[in-house]
């Protein structure tokens, strides 16, 4: 029997400094909410600020472009220290056109810009990159909440969401890069439906469905960087984002 | 302030058959779960149905196959009436390998195998079809549940789901196909963020959103084919799908 789903936004949390412990962060925003965390509890995370408080960030003003960078920037009417850093991030070109970059990063995931986002810190014209690894991130946030909590076991979920395009359709939606506690696909192949036939191909994205849900609550320009997702029967389990990469024998679209 | 958003999965709908009055259908049962619709309250319904209701099914036994489709199957050792029933379906083949058909809808989606789906009606083999207007389904039944709640003019919308893959990422989500009562697309951009830095590309595709937040209660094989969400702020609008459909000329992946 399916339950009532709950998006909790947790509100509170400010600009993120480079070191910040975001557990503790967390874990005091949702204490301040007056709630706790539960056992089956699934934390949602934007990408932002995780990349923040480690650090990941480039100054514009220290970032040389290379020729290469320099001539798509002059073809695009783009800024050429911004191509530069993309270039760095990216592992391989999917699609170059309309002065967009696809490309596959170093983690294997494939998205517009390779997951570099303008951002603005203390005023300085700075570029966001995505965690190095953001399983092993999302890993360290859920272990230091289950610290917090003194219930070093709570069996609870993490995940880091990242906003992007897709092909075919407009409008951007959420998406995970990185997950702790959980495993990131719901299989449903060889269940019957209610009238006995077996379904071939039912292997759900929940990680991703996780993500663009908790969206909802975060609205406009990450005011709510974190939303607690209560009354999801998630599949335990390490998590590994990897999971969630088509492998290129069956990609149509690399 | 954002708040917390509900998805409330609706039960008790049993088998669909054609010519069901779906609007009654979901009225009866969100009434029997001592539930009453509210304004601002999102339905999300499944595409199976819908399709059902609408009598958008196929029994393969009627199917002749045409030679391309016969050729087709053969080398992807798939059913060739099936294969035919895709190409009807299909104004445009996007892709075509490893079995599986990407193709073009009428209606202008880019999806598997046109969004035609094995099904079972009573023991025979059919498949069900995409709504010929999906965006006129969502208005009939939309319209029928205002009727019903005596409140012509309450502010609700309703989103027809369907289940879909991805290029570059394993597992399918639930997208909208059809929609009513609210704007598909919310449009963050030009708004300032916390620190004053102005957001360039910040259009999120809401209805896509929530039809994945809808899935996570819909759960195994539709058997909860309708979730009611409370608590977005949706923008309210007629409702059109094609404004999720990409342009070609933005379109790096046609």
């Amino acid at each position: 029997m399916s339950t009532e789903l709950r998006i909790i936004p947790i509100t509170g949390i400010g600009e993120i400094a480079p070191g910040t412990d975001l557990g503790t962060l967390i874990y005091e925003a949702i204490q301040h909410q007056g709630l706790a965390l539960e056992q089956g509890d699934i934390l949602v995370i934007t990408q932002k600020i995780v990349s923040k408080a480690e650090g990941k960030t480039v100054d514009l003003k220290d970032v040389e472009p290379s020729p290469f960078a320099q001539m798509i920037a002059d073809n695009a009417n783009k800024d050429a220290r911004h191509v530069e850093v993309v270039l760095r991030e990216s592992k391989r070109i999917v699609r170059m056109d309309h002065g967009v970059l696809i490309s596959e990063t170093h983690h294997g995931f494939i998205c517009a810009n390779a997951g570099v986002d303008e951002s603005n810190v203390n005023g300085a014209e700075q570029l966001t990159l995505l965690p190095v690894d953001s399983d092993h991130s999302a890993r360290e946030i859920r272990t230091r909440l289950q610290q917090l909590t003194g219930q070093e076991t709570l069996n609870i979920a993490l995940i880091i969401s990242d906003t992007w395009g897709r092909p075919w359709r407009n409008g951007q939606i959420n998406m995970a890069i990185g997950l702790a506690g959980m495993e990131a696909l719901a299989d449903y192949r060889g269940q019957n439906d209610p009238y006995g036939y077996e379904l071939h191909a039912s292997i759900i994205a929940v990680a991703d469905e996780l993500s663009s849900a908790a969206e909802l609550v975060m609205g406009k320009i990450d005011r709510v960087p974190v939303a607690l997702i209560r009354g999801y029967a998630f599949t335990p389990g390490n998590g590994d984002i990897h999971t969630l990469a088509r492998d290129s024998s069956t990609d149509m679209f690399r």
